[in-house]
């Protein structure tokens, strides 16, 4: 009876998921979302933290998730009840720690599938009793606790209750003040109760400021109660030098089977008027039924944004639509929705190519934030979605790693905005071909090299670019490919001017970890005309001034141009531009390690441009020549190290030229040379792909290589295996239906494989070498001349005879000469690939890292879809069909909650191998869901005209024959019947291709608009 | 029977002050402290951090006291205890907060008077076992926790234990980076366990660092158990990826009245050869017995350096006796004791005066640190007593405002080296006057603008210089005259050089906030001297390269006549350079604060002066002119502004001189001009102090001043009464015994009495604005046109019609102009004086800030002991003596625990309003309570000879009519009989004057010497 156990239930209309017997689970971090800026971390402990906009306006402290998860014990709600003054068996403290054996307790948590509210509950078998209470935003109002005490007995009972919140922040704290000096920031605290209320202000005395001078402190958090008895003592709230604990004390009699429910109002930053408006409104007779009126309001609210983004669907299998909801949910926070759709055309925008570029570049979106969160210290986030009056904002902001994946999932549901985000992607990349760090309503950011911050790093993060710029161009192909061959030759796309300069191809083969120099002055320059020019300041301008203007064809060419140019054969790309891939845990990949995945992507991406380039195109004469080298080069490609050197100058000498500024100057390349170059380039790069088969079936993902200077060679060194290397080769769609299988059945054996999660590590487990194992020298070694020399300096002798390297040689850098042979043999250095070794959380060794599980899944639906329209061998297509079941059973919708480690419909950033799952919320996993959702509802666009075709919709999925979704803000209804509906409304063509029904282009284009022509669909399956 | 009670006690033949039932009162912090670098703070909820060295080499999270005090509950000890398996009545889980009911439970905590050991007790009742454990340093090996259960009872009980020490730290995580980002240090855990033992390695897996590059980590955090039985499980100490935790699990029967005694011993940062020393250590049949004798000699050692410092006294009156070894250890802890001692005069060093000038500023000072702990985050300290062979090292380093307060306590013991501390003082002073920042053993440090620290700033700390030197200048004096008469116009003493530049007379009263420029170029030009030069780079060099020197009393005319230049007549000294004096939560008086704290200390340094130059002097011309110039300006003292801005002017002018380059001039001042010129001087100033008597008897401690510019006259605007003020004055000399004893009297009538502390507040106590009273525009001013202009943007109505200035104005800066006098009006912030008036702890708002009231204590003990030798009114005497002795008991050695808030023999820094004594250990009031204590025993020296002359002993101070003390290194026995025994080994001629007993020179000297010839003195009083 005490196991852990989860269900969905229903609380006050609202849908939950409630784990019973949690507190035999390990402590789990949660995330709850709102409508509105006000943001809460909390813990299955209690402890939590909230507040609104960012961690610089908190409630309870914002500190690490560790800290968090075991503040409970001292920060936020703690009750204390006694019944009928049993002294003997002493107060009942639901949901501490120590409870005492004298009270025999049970307990569970729910959390809402809409994910804004949470109920801890308590049931006191020994006294009767149930204590609950739930977290929930209420708008304007801020955070609400509701709080129920219920009497399960049929006696009456005297109830003695204390309840708190302890350690409330005051108002002005900043967040490394409260970390680092909250000893100090309890001298200045002070809670004061407004004089015949429950009203309490959290405040500073004064503002820490590091100036010698006043610093009025004139806001203060608020908490408030509502719904307890009117003796209620409050007086215990004031204080002064210490923590804010908000103290209610009272009693009651509580009836046999009735219950006492009250409320506690907390907000942050109140100013002298919002005080004073809450003095009145705590007097209102109806602040109760106000309060429960913003609760519900909050909650519809959060709904519809997330029904905008077709968040909401009703299938047979709540765990599914809840786990979609919380995908779209999370996604939406981080990408945001749009206000205003489709897209407004400005007339007297084809007069003027800069008004065009600014109308594609337009994206009304709103709810979207900078993300961050107590599991990620290094990430803060920050919440700008409302203004001063409550209105939504157009704000967004995001790595360039995080941001358009998000938007790709978003297009699904907004299509029209594809090209608008294309412009965006390509207006960012560089004349060089790359892109910089982070995107913004306000333009983009590239890294400086702060000088008293030893962690900034400047470079370009490289994997990101193929695929995701390939991603949306797919999706703007598949809904409108006449618009993407007019854009392909439009000259209205801009270059990103980042003040980075990649050093000569000679410098890079010597020092590729080393490889870029910051211009401080075209910094300098561009900082100084960014308060004319704006957002332009950091685009390429031309000797007028004036945005340096190209074509799309041109980007995708010199994207490409750019890879080929660091493309070593048989071993991948170059990773020279300081930065890492992916899984930015290899971090010391950069500089000797070439990437197998980006040139998987890169076969993709080629083979859609041969689609795409059915017509000569209009390029910068410098891509022209840089097109002529490259493909020149490749008949080298046989002998790897002459192509390198050929196609690395050649980059070296396109690179010179633009740095110097591009001519302007445009030319046509015809359409055949244009395809002769991209399927000689397919070639190499299958060939290359096809290399790295390992024996086992798996593929490589990175290798090392090491130029050798004597022959001019080339070594490479293959790494272990890694589960993006696999996501990636089966993403290229270079393999067969039957070599993906292959591969999956291979993955399945190999050590990737986790059984106890039924998913995948990213890379093998490994056993590290205990204390003692390490740094042992040989016996061997122990008498080289070498060794004796430096015994008693750099090597010592332990009491056993062993010997080791001093404590202070973390590695060679400062090793004398002679020993660092020595070193290497025992410390492996050259095969380190990044701090992934070396730890055991995030992308570490033994973890999933769920968003790769999330892209294997959607690789695989998507040889699976291909099987399925080439239809292929069928026994080929029910072993992809498994794998891909298993894939998504692994991901954990429908896992224990025991067995997930959290609320099994909340996705989660990654799941070491001693705890649950981690990082609740915004992890790259939801967009990947969202799409492969798709897929399996059978929605699927091409040509402009969507079908429906659900082949992995199980019987279950349905309810009374039923299922619905909505696609576009349309409703679709699955039926199980023999019978096709219409809705009277809207008339429809429909026309039956396969299994499946495709819409016409017009009625497909009513969706697209989301034009509210076609109301519902009601499809027979 | 619950009541918290202290008492001494004997644990093993160690004394211990014991609290019964310390868990009802507040949680308080404690310092222990070692013979070595190991150091340890912990609460007396068992939460702790400790380590060797410093905070970067901690054993548990090095946090603020108030994370530490809480953290008890995951971090540190934790035991759990089955007896006779009684799973009915649960684990006894010792010191958890929420104990059973089901166990009726007592506590004990007791610290050793020597002040490494600490024991936390607690018996249970219900169970009849008692359960203990203490900490204690085991020098080489660490920090010991010896935990021993005992079984009361007459039954044999079997037992189940869970021993663990939770939240250990591996090696190699930085403070700052455990602080911040733990949930991420957390993934690089591993704790390994050597296989077959119970040692436990807690290591990272790799280090962190901002590179991707390899950072091996080569050493482990270690704990080991000693003393279990054998079928002890520690496995479950293995773990990787999460805290820390060493585990011992096992069972045992405890036989009647009998017990089980084991160890934890902890060390940090251990290589490779280490832990293999620890491997076979742990193996002896005798390692128990050495860490028990190792904790022994580390006591033993610790009381020795005490001893040395005459720090044991042994009396009737044990709380006097601990808490003045206590004082000793923290004065020696901040100031170090000798290695050697007398000095050792090198005979050349008479030959070169640079030899002299390094001779005299040798300091053999070892065991001395900078301060700092978890009560104060921003102070951080760091221990370096030891060199690799565990050798004490040469070393040295504090604040000037600390270490040479810490040093005037020492001299009283090693007064051969007071000679040395004032040249080290001198040599540290600028040419324009003032003291830089920090001296070390390696020379001094000023502070420099970090442009990206907002916090950083320059500045001269004004205050102490004139105080502190006098005090040192006043031991050298009492103790040999002649060779300070001798030092007068010796031609050694250097110039600081500091890059501050303070601006012209008129720039200052511009903006006397922004008075210092600094000299980036001197700063770059020292700087770079310093690699060549070492510590002299940062002294002022002639045309030569070398160290310009000057006399003795050229330095202390400067130092006097710096301060004279800023005197403004009736108000004090300008604290015009930047930072406040003594009380720097103060901060605000920077700029027009005028300090009559310093006057009242440059009143007693004039008549020191005119007593000690009795000569004719060599000085700068520079300061010839100087002292001329201020002489004559006197004249104009009666119209302050024209004495203000004549002698700012000469001021000004000095410093042209001398930042241009002193000319190494030198010319004599004639004994007579000298004389004159202090006279008038001192006429000046006593005028002014008695202008800053009060009303209510209380004297003004600092007044602002505002210059009007229409009638170049000056305001002078007087402030709330501060005890600093009236502990100046009663230093100053000026009052006679009888205006002492009314300013006592007057200050106990005063608000600045504490009644619950039976002491003094440094200002007094006022209730600050509510939230509500505070920022409303008074209801004559709603009219107004710049109200109703400004209304909706600067200020805000609200629902109730009061009107607001909107929150982001915290002060006056942005205001609308028309808005500044009605903000001024409200918000009163010319006479903000700086944080303490918006804080409750520290120097805050209804603190008692205990050096200050060990200040007032000494000044009252010279107030009496001269009294005594002027044979004053015995009724005053009486009086003074009742005075003293009633702050004397405020202070706390006998106060009750519960009413102290710790161990009352443990000085602690200020007792806020809303808790017990805070910051423990190295106070500034150990320093005036050491010098109290040999007024209090009547050691005193005059002349060159001592005098025990005891009239403040009561009969309690004796057990069995005697007394002893060591003086000098001699003990000092005091007999309650008529009979003056000598020493067997050492001839004495002593002679009686007044009721006292006088030694001769020549005696003195030896006890001065330390040189062993009289090793005791038994003396009749």
């Amino acid at each position: 009876m005490n196991e852990v156990n989860g269900k969905f239930i229903s609380i006050q209309g609202e849908r939950f998921y409630e784990i019973a017997n949690y507190d035999r689970m390990q402590p789990f971090f949660i995330s709850l979302a709102s409508d509105t800026d006000l943001w809460m971390y909390l813990a299955s402990t209690g402890g939590l933290t909230c507040g609104r906009r960012s961690p610089e306006e908190s409630l309870f402290p914002y500190y690490t998730d560790d800290k968090i998860t075991e503040g409970y014990v001292f920060t936020g709600p703690h009750t204390r009840i006694m019944a009928n003054g049993e002294m003997a068996k002493g107060d009942w403290i639901p949901f501490s720690k120590e409870q005492q054996p004298v009270y025999k307790i049970s307990r569970k948590i729910a959390k809402s599938t809409v994910g804004n509210q949470i109920v801890f509950c308590e049931e006191n078998h020994t006294l009767g009793l149930r204590f609950s209470y739930l977290w929930a935003p209420a708008g304007k109002h801020g955070w609400v606790r509701r709080a129920t005490l219920e009497n399960l007995g049929d006696k009456d009972l005297d109830i003695c209750l204390t309840d708190m919140l302890r350690n409330v922040l005051p108002a002005g704290v900043e967040r490394k003040t409260q970390n680092e000096f909250s000893t100090l920031v309890d001298g200045y605290k002070k809670t004061e109760l407004v004089p015949g209320t429950s009203l309490a202000l959290f405040r500073m005395e004064a503002i820490l400021v590091d100036r010698a001078e006043p610093s009025e402190s004139l806001t203060c958090n608020t908490v408030y109660a509502l719904g307890l008895p009117e003796n209620t003592d409050y007086t215990q709230t004031e204080s002064k030098g210490v923590r804010g604990a908000f103290v209610a004390k009272t009693g009651f009699q509580l009836s046999a089977n009735s219950h006492q429910t009250w409320y506690n109002v907390l907000d942050v930053s109140q100013d002298a008027v919002a005080v004073h408006a809450l003095m009145h409104f705590i007097q209102q007779p109806d602040a109760i039924a106000r309060i429960e009126e913003a609760m519900v309001q909050s909650t519809e609210t959060l709904r519809r944004i997330v029904a905008q983004n077709d968040g909401i669907q009703h299938t047979g299998d709540e765990a599914n639509d809840a786990r979609h909801f919380a995908n779209v949910l999370f996604n939406t926070m981080r990408g945001g929705y749009y206000l205003t759709y489709p897209p407004i055309t400005n007339a007297n925008a084809n007069a003027n190519a800069n008004a065009i570029r600014h109308f594609y570049e337009d994206l009304p979106l709103t709810f979207g934030r900078r993300h961050g969160d107590p599991s990620r210290p290094w990430n803060l986030f920050s919440i700008r979605v409302q203004d001063e009056q409550g209105k939504p904002v157009v704000a967004y902001q995001g790595n360039w790693r995080d941001i358009f994946q998000n938007w790709e999932a978003l297009s699904y549901s907004y299509p029209l905005y594809i090209n608008h985000i294309i412009a965006k992607f390509l207006n960012a990349t560089t004349a060089d071909g790359y892109n910089p760090y982070r995107i913004s309503n306000e333009g983009l950011d590239y890294e400086v090299i702060e000088p008293e911050n030893p962690w900034s790093n400047i470079g370009y993060w490289g994997d990101h670019q193929i695929i995701y710029l390939l991603r949306l161009l797919e999706i703007s192909y598949k809904h409108d490919p006449a618009t993407l061959h007019e854009l392909l030759n439009s000259r209205q796309y801009a270059f990103a001017n980042v003040p980075y300069r990649l050093k000569s191809y000679d410098e890079i083969v010597a020092d590729p970890k080393n490889s870029i120099r910051f211009d401080d002055e075209e910094h300098r320059r561009i900082q100084a005309l960014t308060p004319k020019m704006g957002a332009d300041a950091k685009l390429l301008l031309d000797e007028n001034g004036q945005v340096r203007r190209t074509t799309m064809a041109d980007k995708l060419l010199i994207t490409l141009l750019t890879k080929l140019s660091n493309f070593i054969p048989y071993a991948g790309i170059w990773m020279n531009t300081l930065r890492p891939e992916w899984n930015d845990a290899n971090n010391a990949l950069v500089g000797y390690g070439a990437s197998m995945v980006t040139l998987c992507y890169m076969r993709r991406y080629v083979a859609f441009l041969q689609t795409l380039l059915q017509t000569d195109i209009t390029v910068g004469i410098e891509t022209e020549r840089f097109l002529h080298g490259i493909h020149e080069s490749l008949r080298l490609y046989e002998t790897s190290r002459q192509y390198i050197d050929a196609a690395g100058r050649i980059g070296e000498q396109y690179r010179e030229r633009v740095y110097k500024g591009i001519s302007g100057l445009q030319t046509k390349l015809g359409m055949a040379e244009v395809q002769a170059f991209l399927s000689d380039a397919l070639v190499r790069i299958d060939e290359s792909i096809h290399a790295n088969r390992r024996k086992d079936g798996l593929y490589e993902a990175y290798n090392l290589i090491r130029f050798t200077e004597t022959d001019r060679d080339l070594d490479i060194e293959h790494l272990y295996p890694m589960l993006e290397g696999q996501v990636a080769v089966l993403t290229s769609g270079l393999l067969s239906a039957e070599e993906s299988v292959q591969l999956l059945d291979a993955m399945r054996r190999s050590e990737l494989y986790r059984e106890d999660q039924r998913s995948y590590m990213l890379y093998p487990n490994r056993r590290r070498k205990t204390f003692l194992e390490m740094n042992n020298l040989p016996e061997e070694a122990k008498h080289l001349p070498e060794v004796q020399q430096y015994l008693g300096t750099v090597l010592k002798q332990d009491c056993d005879g062993g010997i080791h390297f001093d404590a202070r040689y973390r590695n060679a850098n400062d090793l004398p000469d002679e020993l660092k042979d020595l070193y290497e043999q025992i410390f492996h250095h050259h095969a380190f690939t990044g701090r992934s070794g070396t730890f055991y959380k995030y992308e570490g060794l033994g973890c999933i890292y769920w968003h790769m599980v999330s892209k294997l899944l959607l690789a695989v639906g998507e040889s699976l879809s291909k099987a399925i329209i080439e239809q292929s061998d069928h026994f080929i297509i029910e072993r992809l069909r498994v794998h891909y079941m298993v894939i998504r059973e692994g991901i954990g919708a429908h896992k224990r909650p025991d067995e997930y480690g959290a609320f099994p419909f909340d996705p989660y950033s990654h799941t070491p191998m001693m705890a649950g799952v981690q990082q609740p919320g915004m992890t790259g996993q939801v967009k990947e869901d969202i799409i492969s959702r798709w897929f399996e509802l059978g929605v699927s666009v091409s040509d402009g005209q969507i079908t429906f075709r659900p082949t992995m919709l199980r019987d279950e999925d349905f309810t009374d024959g039923e299922l619905s979704f909505t696609y576009c803000g349309t409703e679709i209804i699955y039926r199980q019947k023999s019978k096709v509906e219409r809705q009277k409304n809207a008339s429809l063509k429909v026309e039956s291709r396969k299994q499946g029904l495709t819409l016409s282009k017009e009625d497909s284009g009513h969706l697209f608009a989301r034009d509210g022509k076609i109301k519902q669909l009601t499809i027979e399956v």
